[in-house]
């Protein structure tokens, strides 16, 4: 005994050697009441100061592992030892899981994704580049609150969110025209809680959600999660078809609509203003409430400022504005917000607290200090020019090497590619992966099994310039033999 | 025009004077392809300079809100104005909750607890004393880890958490006895969430799940919103009555057991080694699955060790053991984990991922790089000697003051009172708070509604010990008065 201790990490050696026979005594190869070696003999055994063998057995008595016999020595206590492990019954969790948690998995991507080997071309995310992140201003943010009141920050915080970060935002959306009166924000860990508290809220009365088709993968997966059945309206250059919309509307009631309507993912569309203003008195006409993403709608680097759909409705309260600058500033920082009618956030904030009781003080107290340190502005300024270069570059190179039928992105962080109809982004993502390059094949962001077999999304923000020629390239020659 | 803007924040001028202008904009004050006030003219009706004013007509072109005639001056964007107020629609979001929703509300005691008025001596909460963080430990942490891998951290996680937090807290679990053999570990937004994930993925066969009676109240509110029947199971002096808990596993079949075998919560006793191996067999012969919360665990500062039922369990896969530090460390570091069998886990991070993506990885890796640089240790040492003086004082206070029937708590944060049946703890408690002080009435804690009316929670790990003996000594006249 005793000869397979090793130092192994930074600890204090001291704690090392307490850890060390704790787990003996756990483990059952010490006994109850059996005497542990004098600290000397222990200190020779292990090569280790006296000392530190000294204060590893003071430690052993004050978690309870050892007690001391008055001249005679330490010993092992005798309520520490002997797990019941004969008997160890093992079940099977899989048949105890129950119908949703089998679709969490089924409809889970990350487990079914291509994983990108080390040198491959991928154009499969749509995070932002970190070489962007001032983290500089990210760390004196960080400095600067906790020598405001440190002590607040690590002590529970309320589930509705920081306070002071709540006040920005709230003026935040109120200088993109939102009607604020009657209305109330709540902070929740990023757009995809944020989308998944209201979810779990509507009463679902008709059971079923319309949205853009295709759109973001999550929310189709957390609508049918929740048991939504899901009615997508086709696109248009300029945002949904609104023909269909209106059709699809007379036909069926629905509990409400998801869109997005900046950067639309994965299209990259901006609805024009005049769509926006159509698309509202539609839901106005029609009595469907609004989720609106505003997935990031701060990056727009061209053409002309639209309001949100939130800004449209005026003083109603039909649209729950689901916010984060995830996609924006830093996706490390968990942090959305859902800003819409008071006496909704009301509900929605108890939900909020049942579930995880607040959002983590400290992301949210650094995104507050980093915003008030006015970060945001010149951050954007600096990423806007960067992705705008680069969706610039990105959009050429489809243009010169891939034969699409159609290329959509008006900015962001992705462009989506249509071929004709027939043609299979799958066996292309094969012929392209076999070359070092990936990317998201769009059939799964439709809402019907088969749809959009013949579109993938191509995301650049994390990509060098260089390889974005290359990767294009490849993706253009391999889809040219495909259709011989 | 112009007569309302006020410098109001730290933001640079040039950007508050842009959004000025841009409300202007929006609220339909100033019209589409409007002439703005040259920069010279607006230097003068605003007082600010003539440099600040170029930079924020340069920052309106930028975000599409305005645009240069060469020559001519600066003019508002079309496409910028003008939302359609008029028509706004209000619907009724009371009648669109689900049941889940309203129950949510409905069981959110934050919303319908004692408020705390300055100056009352508050013993509800069992919240750390924040006097006690080591907020040097936590800045080092912070800029020690974001100088290894900040950009990383800033971006993107996993949904089963950051891994060097992950592999650290499989080595602790490993050193508190438990065989990690077929297991595997998820990190997730605190204790609720995990035990929120765990209760949304199990099936509901049975639907209903056994626990102690008292316990913590966010489980009871969270096992009622998961639609489970609750068998609440009286306690005994070292934990359980498995008495009754026998009785109560062979007259029905459960879905799952829920055990706070340490410090519980509410009545703080430490469930007794004999005892938790004793339950550990029952649960094996009845085969029910057993959700232990690891809750304050680390604060044991007094009598021998005890493992944790998952030791226990040796190599089963029967248990779901649920951590955190919030209690032991900061609160406001939102991170616990699920520690079970690995197949279990794979399931419940899809759940996650559904859910919110990831817990906040600044939270993580602070926390690990706290951990890794060995402050826990020291730090327990220092909390476990305070609150032990603590809980020592509050004890011999409520022996000296209160005329209770039984007083319990083995350490931790709280001590738990019974008064005889009868004695109604509310009325106590509207006593004592128009004498300033206030307590958490037990009846929250119980099972069954009309249950534990004559018990009380007093918190002490937020009060000042002078105001421990004399709210104490409040409550204990107060009480009493109330007997007559």
């Amino acid at each position: 005994m005793f000869n397979d201790f090793q130092l192994m990490d930074d600890r204090p050696v001291s704690i090392q050697v307490k850890e060390y026979v704790k787990r003996l005594i756990i483990k059952g190869a010490l006994q109850a009441n059996q005497k542990l070696p004098s600290t000397r003999e222990l200190s020779t055994l292990l090569g280790i100061s006296r000392n530190s063998i000294i204060s590893a057995y003071e430690g052993l008595e004050d978690d309870g592992f050892a007690y001391t016999v008055h001249g005679r020595g330490s010993y092992v206590a005798a309520a520490s030892t002997g797990a019941a492990a004969s008997s160890a019954w093992r079940l099977d969790w899989g048949a105890r899981m129950n119908e949703r948690a089998q679709m969490a998995v089924e409809l889970d991507l990350m487990k079914r994704g291509i994983r990108a080997e080390k040198g491959t071309i991928s154009f499969t995310s749509i995070a932002p580049d970190e070489k962007l992140f001032d983290l500089d201003n990210v760390k004196r943010a960080f400095m600067d609150r906790m020598s405001v009141e440190g002590n607040v920050l690590l002590n529970y915080g309320y589930a509705k969110g920081y306070k002071p970060l709540i006040d920005y935002l709230l003026r935040y959306m109120d200088h993109k025209g939102v009607d604020l009166k009657g209305k109330d924000l709540l902070i929740t860990n990023g757009f995809t809680e944020g989308f998944d508290i209201v979810l779990s809220a509507l009463s679902k009365k008709n059971g079923s959600v319309i949205c853009e088709n295709p759109t973001h993968n999550t929310a189709i997966k957390n609508l049918k999660l929740h048991g939504f059945e899901i009615t997508g309206i086709a696109m248009e250059r300029d945002g949904i078809n609104l023909q269909e919309l209106e059709q699809a509307l007379s036909e069926k009631a629905f509990d409400c609509a998801y869109f997005v309507p900046s950067y639309h993912n994965p299209t990259g569309i901006v609805m024009s203003p005049e769509k926006r203003q159509r698309l509202m008195q539609l839901m106005m006409r029609y009595q469907v409430p609004v989720i609106e993403d505003g997935f990031n709608e701060e990056l727009r680097y061209s053409g002309s400022h639209v309001s949100p759909l939130m800004a449209t409705a005026g003083q109603g309260n039909s649209v729950i504005y689901l916010g984060s600058f995830s996609k924006v500033l830093f996706p490390g920082l968990r942090v959305g917000w859902v800003l819409a009618d008071r006496e909704l956030i009301d509900y929605l904030e108890s939900i909020k607290r049942a579930r995880s009781i607040h959002t983590s003080t400290l992301d949210q107290s650094i995104l507050y200090q980093y915003l008030y340190n006015g970060n945001l502005e010149k951050y954007l300024k600096k990423a806007r020019t960067e992705y705008k270069r680069k969706y610039e570059w990105t959009k050429q190179c489809c243009e010169a090497h891939i034969p699409f039928e159609q290329l959509s992105g008006d900015g962001g962080l992705h462009l989506f590619v249509a071929f004709e109809e027939g043609f299979d982004t799958r066996a292309l993502l094969e012929a392209c992966s076999r070359q070092g390059v990936i990317f998201t094949p769009g059939d799964i962001f439709f809402t019907k099994d088969g749809q959009g077999r013949n579109t993938m999304r191509i995301g650049f923000s994390r990509v060098a310039d260089e390889e974005i020629g290359r990767g294009i390239r490849i993706i253009g020659e391999a889809a040219k033999q495909l259709r011989g």
